[in-house]
């Protein structure tokens, strides 16, 4: 929800953070009367700001939620509501979010929430921005609270890494020829010992080769192999 | 580090987010040729644009980070690159941060980064988009990935709630001042009943007031009893 947004780029760019992180109910209260709906920023997100509600006031586009969340650049300690950090207040929305209309209130690019805009609000957000430069740019503000509220990190640590890894068995084949390679070239002598096999064995797996690398490494390998040619045992 | 970004907005309000998240060191590779030092979008970020250093090449861009990380859009499952979300790949960025320079890579808006530069990287972050809309504005997703680098739940919940909690006696106070308006009002009897005081006292503590909001109710209520007036025992 943004309150009197007065540059329609940012009215686009906060549709196509929406658009990017699942987020579909955009509203506006008072924007300054250009031709937002058909800002450029809104890339692939026009569909958002087609749909986008107009409202004269804060008041009558809250009226439907349960949960009202300002956004504060600045600490304001002068107003009696809480300001908490959005890692935290992240949670506390998204928990509200799966049950409930919440909204998230964004001010005007130059003033912010005005007093009479914090009024309405249950609490504030507050994004953890240095305090010698506080004030973002309101796209990127959203942008970034959406993501602080689709955040899992346990669904990032749970996702398989896509390189997959190679398997044992290709590892030791590589350790093979490495080993014959390293012999062949008398980096090491010709009747191996256990410890210096462990070693390259070791080194091998430290390399951490993906199922790709490990044929490539193989073939690299085997070539070395072919240029060193059979030598007499 | 920026690669052939080709909008000066985009690359103003990447210095922004910077700013803001207290980043200092901004690299361009082979920008667009525009007068993109002098991006408006830059609000009070113009000292980062003047110091951005230009490369010919991500080669040179990157030479001295022992971490070079790129950003994509898309899984990019043909890559032979691991691809760590956000959540995850920003504690190891955080990590390295401490002690080495590391390279935050984003391509250019249109093309995201080249297959020849994604080969200067160690591994790709992805930012965790919806699929069906995965392409983030540039200088919204560097304020994103900023934000998860500088991000600390920890932080959020030490500090202390603004809003400063009433003491019991406060909440005393005014649950006895209530009673006393709720008795001359006739809402309880006159001689209260311990279990209709108790509601009471929890009715006045569920309304989990400020010490500011207290010292309000307070007042408030003195101002009915003095208008309800003494009456006769």
């Amino acid at each position: 929800m943004l309150s009197s947004p007065r540059n329609p780029l940012n009215i686009g760019a906060a549709a196509r953070a929406m658009s990017n992180f699942g987020f579909s109910s955009l509203r506006l209260v008072n924007p300054y009367q250009v031709a937002f709906r058909e800002a450029r920023s809104a890339v692939r997100a026009g569909h958002l700001l087609e749909a986008a509600q107009e409202y004269k006031t804060v008041a009558e586009a809250v009226a439907d939620c349960t949960l009202v969340v300002g956004t504060t650049a600045a600490a304001r300690r002068e107003l009696q509501h809480p300001v908490r950090r959005l890692e935290y207040g992240g949670r506390l929305i998204r928990k509200r979010l799966a049950s409930e209309p919440v909204a998230l209130l964004f001010g005007s690019e130059k003033f912010g929430l005005s007093i009479e805009e914090l009024a309405h609000c249950h609490w504030l957000l507050r994004i953890p921005t240095r305090e010698a430069h506080d004030s973002m740019n309101l796209g990127q503000a959203v942008a970034v609270c959406l993501y602080e509220l689709v955040r899992d990190p346990k669904a990032a640590l749970a996702r398989p890494e896509r390189k997959k890894r190679a398997a044992s068995a290709s590892l030791e084949a590589a350790t093979t020829l490495l080993l014959e390679v390293l012999q062949r070239s008398g980096y090491i002598h010709a009747r191996v010992e256990a410890s210096a096999e462990m070693k390259i064995r070791r080194l091998v797996r430290r390399m951490d080769l993906s199922a790709h690398d490990a044929e490539i490494w193989l073939g690299i390998l085997r070539q070395i192999l072919w240029k060193t040619g059979a030598q007499p045992e």
